[in-house]
């Protein structure tokens, strides 16, 4: 290494992901996002596995598509009137060492309401890690953990 | 495949992109992102086909450039003192299937607009519908429909 | 192709950049955002090179690793019980003529910051130049330049 332009290897290498994959998995949630963003919560409850599960941020635990079908149900109400959307950003995507069709993601979420006068207002942000199998050729979320990003340095 | 954990194909498959043409897209509306943010009315026009259209969420249609030119100068004086970003997340990318160089897109955004305080305000959210054309190896949108992020239950 | 409809070539081309490479730069700022976003210093600084610089929006430039770090702990107290999150959009990617280890790129950055009752509040939008260079298979930033973004036409 010439000592002038070369850093020395102090942080864990970044893995690197293929195109075809990131696009792959960019496509999903675009699929995904559509459907609980339309209030769509078969077509949500769909793209999980049939044991799939969602771990809330507060630590609420939904595992199989029924009970998030009967979760997304009871909070409907609170977008009446309201138009959500979640918006991702810097995913990380690993290929399982011994499965190539387990990919771990973890992403940034931003979520917007907007009203029916067009006020745009905002949820917390969010850190989501998932686990997603692939079979049959499509994508599908076997389990996600949601982190609400909280201060590093408590106020 | 172990049977317990195949979902049943109860939704419609994704459609792959590869990720050469999910860089390219990106990279496109990078570009065109940024000749109408900075008020490059024109450059922005020579983003879309000469018969290229715009159909607005209130139902206005523009068709060709120079009708789109006109429409965006007339707009001009709502960007004095602001800061306008259009933000676009969860692209969804299909190629014709009769023809490789249309490509149809459908993409989430978001506008900020920043005034010279640095105090940021939001647009409603919109949904976009592109068909964008591949002419001499470059691409172009030749239709965009605007979509309003509606509530799907009135408040 | 019917002849109509070509564009005249009215424009400058837009470089392309391949799915690969696409996901690298993309991969490796989520990296890095991870890094900054949860105050980890050290962490940030080494996703630069040794000697790598950053130019703040106020003109103001932080030459290499240590003095990046110092600059850091200065702005630190202004995160107390702020949970600060980077998000990116509109990545440009070119590689270097002569190099194809050195990779500039300019991108949008929205800045969320969300205190500890969940309320969000948004820093002014920026756009950013970087140029990364790769070594050992790893992308570094070399520069960073930020441009506050600001009206086109005074307000």
């Amino acid at each position: 290494m010439s000592q002038t332009v070369v850093p020395k290897p102090v942080r864990t290498a970044v893995p690197q992901v293929s195109g075809d994959l990131y696009a792959e998995v960019q496509t999903f949630y675009a699929h995904q996002m559509r459907r609980v963003d339309s209030l769509d919560i078969e077509g949500f409850a769909d793209t999980f596995t049939e044991d799939g599960a969602v771990v809330h941020a507060g630590g609420n635990r939904q595992s199989g598509r029924a009970e998030m079908v009967a979760g997304m149900r009871a909070s409907l109400p609170r977008y009446r009137g309201i138009a959500v959307r979640h918006w991702f950003d810097h995913l990380l995507i690993e290929v399982d060492g011994n499965d190539a069709d387990t990919v771990r993601v973890s992403y940034y979420t931003l979520v917007t309401l907007t009203d029916s006068e067009g006020k745009v207002s905002f949820q917390p942000t969010f850190t989501v890690e998932d686990e997603l199998v692939r079979r049959g050729g499509q994508l599908y979320t076997r389990e996600r953990v949601i982190h609400r990003d909280e201060p590093v340095v408590a106020g």
